[in-house]
C-alpha cells in the first residue's frame, strides 16, 4: 500500500503535537511551517544575525526526529544566564546551519540529515516575513510577537492581517500541497500561526487546487482578547474565506469534558472553550468530527518561558488526534471504492 | 594484535593536529585536555554560565568525530554578529550538554555518542581551573588568556606557574595515563596548555609511574616574549623537571627547512624556529627523532579570530607526525622482543 502523503500547515506548538502523534503511523509527513515568529530567542536571532525564524522549524524537527531522547532534549534546551539567556539551543543550531549553508532551506536539509528526521520540514516562505495586524480603529500591531500578546483585537475589531512587504510561498510548499492526500490545517495561534500560512501568496490557491482531503483542527480554546466567543463554525468560516472556497472537508472538535482540576485551572486563566452547536447552521460544507481528543495531562510551564504562559492549558492529545486523522484517511479510501453508499 | 593505547596530553590546537593524524591508525586514542582556557567564547561561557571551558574539548571532538564534514564544520562555526558574536557553535553545544547533564564529564560522554566519536576525551581536571603566572618582578598574570597574550614573560623571568586554588587531576585522566602504551605530550602553548596539564595534581606522578613510552612533541617555534631562544633541550628539561624524573623517552624535532615563502612570512611575524644542537649535551636521557614533520600549507587565519593570530605560522603536519609516532610504537615492540640488540 502506498503511504498517504500528509501535509500539516501550522506553527511550532500545534504542529509539534500533530507530528509527534502522526509519526507513529506509516505515512509520508511534510510539515509546512509558519515563518512569522519574531519574539523571544527567534526574534533576537532574526534581528542580530539576519536569519530566518528558526523557532517553529525547530519544534517540528524535534517532533519528527528519531534521534535519542538526549539529543531531542538538547535541541529544546534554553540557556538561562548571561548573553545567551533565553536562546534555545535548537534555534542556534538552525541559525548556524543557515549561516554556513547560505540558505535556510538548505540548512534545514542538513539538520534533517544530522538528526535522522523522518519527514520533511518546509518553511512556508523563504522571504523575510514580517506580520502586521491593522485594527478597525486604524492602529497597527507590528510583528507576530506583539500580535500574540495583544488583548484588544477582539474589542477593537480586526481590519486586516498582512505581511509587509508581501511574501511569496516557497515552491516546495506549493508542490507538496498540490501532491498531498491529506492536508491538515492547525491547531495553533489563529492570527499568529494558522492564518499567516494562508497569507503567503500561493498557499491558498494550492489548497484550493489540491485534490487532498482537507482537515481543519480547530483550537480547543479561544484566545483571550483575540477570538473570545468564536464558535467552531466561526473559525471554519474564516479559514474557508482565506482559501477562497468552501474547501474544508472535516473539522475536528473535542467532545470530552475536561475534568474538574483542569476546569478550575483554566477558569482562572480567562480561557474559554470553543463551542460547537450542531443546530446553529443547517447545511455545513464540512463535516464535524466530534471525538475525545483532549489531553489528560495538565500543562506545566516554566515561569521563565514568557511565551508559553500565554498558551492554552486545555490541549490536544497527540495520540488521540493522530488516530482520528489516520482513520479519516482510511475512510476516504473507502469512499472512493464504494461511492454509492456514501 | 591488541590496539596500542595512546594518550595525548595537550590543548586544543596541538591535540587537534595530533588526533586528526592518529585516528587514521588502528590505535586506541584518549585525549587528556587542558582546562585552563578562559579567553574568547570559552571565557564568556565560563563567566556567564558557570560551565567548565569547552574550547579545547571541542577541538578534540571535531578531530576524532566520524560524522559528516557538515557536522564538523558546524561545530567549528563561529557566530559573527550580535550577542552571539565570537561564540563557537561547538562551545555552546558542550555548555548546553553540561547544563542538561549537570556535569561536564557526562556532557562530553553524550557529545561523544551524538557525534560518533572514536576515542575518549578526558578533561585533565573537573575543577574550575584558574591559571596564574608570577613573574620574578612580583607581578602576577591572571588567567590563561592574559598569559597567552603576554610578551614580557621572557624578559621579566618566570617565577611560578600555578592554579589558584590548586586543582586535582581527574581520576579518569590518571587511570588512562597509568594504562597507556604511549604518552604524547604537546605540542601546544608551553605555559598555557602543555605545562598546565602537568600542574593538575596527580598527572606528573602518573606519568612517572606509567610503563608507557613517553614522547614529547616539541613546538616548532618559540613564542615571542615567552620562550625566545629556548632550544629543544630547554623545553625537554623543563618537562622532565615538572614530571620530577627524566621520563621522556623521545622528543620529536622537525628537520625540514621551511620553504622561502614560509620563511618570509614568519620572519615578519617575530617567530623563531626552535633550535637543536646534537653536540650541545653529551648524554641526553631522551632520544631526539629528527624527521620532516613540517606542514607545507601556509596557515591563513581570519582576522576576526584574535587568538589564532597569535599562533604559529610554522606548523606540524598531522599525517607526517602521526606516521612517526606510529612507527615509534612499533619500534618499542621490537625492543621488547629482542632486548639484546638494543
Amino acid at each position: 500500500m502506498k503511504k498517504k502523503k500528509i501535509v500539516t500547515i501550522g506553527g511550532g506548538t500545534g504542529s509539534f503535537m500533530l507530528l509527534a502523534g502522526l509519526k507513529k503511523y506509516q505515512v509520508d509527513l511534510s510539515a509546512i511551517v509558519s515563518m512569522a515568529d519574531d519574539g523571544g530567542s527567534t526574534g533576537v536571532l532574526r534581528d542580530e544575525l539576519g536569519v530566518l525564524p528558526p523557532g517553529d522549524v525547530r519544534q517540528c524537527l524535534v517532533a519528527l526526529s528519531d534521534s535519542s531522547e538526549a539529543l531531542r532534549g538538547l535541541l529544546s534546551y534554553r540557556f538561562e544566564d548571561g548573553g545567551l539567556k533565553g536562546h534555545s539551543f535548537g534555534n542556534l543550531f538552525l541559525s548556524a546551519l543557515e549561516k554556513i549553508n547560505g540558505s535556510f532551506e538548505v540548512g534545514i536539509e542538513e539538520a534533517i540529515k544530522i538528526l535522522n528526521v523522518r519527514g520533511k520540514i518546509i518553511p512556508v516562505t523563504n522571504d523575510d516575513a514580517r506580520l502586521f495586524l491593522k485594527l478597525k480603529n486604524g492602529d497597527i500591531l507590528k510583528g507576530e510577537d506583539n500580535i500574540n500578546r495583544s488583548v484588544i483585537i477582539r474589542k477593537e475589531g480586526l481590519d486586516k492581517l498582512y505581511f509587509e512587504p508581501a511574501v511569496a510561498a516557497s515552491q516546495k510548499a506549493i508542490q507538496h500541497i498540490l501532491e498531498a492526500d491529506l492536508i491538515l490545517i492547525g491547531p495553533g495561534g489563529f492570527y499568529t500561526s494558522v492564518l499567516p500560512n494562508l497569507l503567503a501568496a500561493g498557499i491558498s490557491k494550492a489548497i484550493k487546487d489540491s485534490k487532498a482531503t482537507v482537515i481543519y483542527n480547530c483550537n480547543l480554546t479561544n484566545k483571550n482578547g483575540q477570538t473570545d466567543g468564536f464558535s467552531l463554525d466561526d473559525y471554519a468560516k474564516e479559514i474557508n474565506a482565506r482559501i477562497g472556497a468552501e474547501r474544508l472537508d472535516f473539522v475536528t472538535y473535542n467532545s470530552k469534558k475536561p475534568d474538574r482540576k483542569l476546569i478550575e485551572k483554566y477558569q482562572n486563566s480567562q480561557q474559554q472553550l470553543v463551542e460547537f452547536d450542531p443546530e446553529e447552521i443547517k447545511d455545513r460544507s464540512y463535516k464535524v468530527i466530534r471525538a475525545d481528543i483532549l489531553s489528560d495531562e495538565i500543562a506545566e510551564y516554566s515561569s521563565a518561558d514568557v511565551v508559553a504562559s500565554t498558551r492554552a492549558l486545555i490541549r490536544h492529545d497527540s495520540n488521540k488526534l493522530a488516530k482520528i486523522i489516520f482513520l479519516l484517511s482510511e475512510i476516504e479510501d473507502y469512499k472512493s471504492i464504494i461511492k454509492d453508499i456514501i
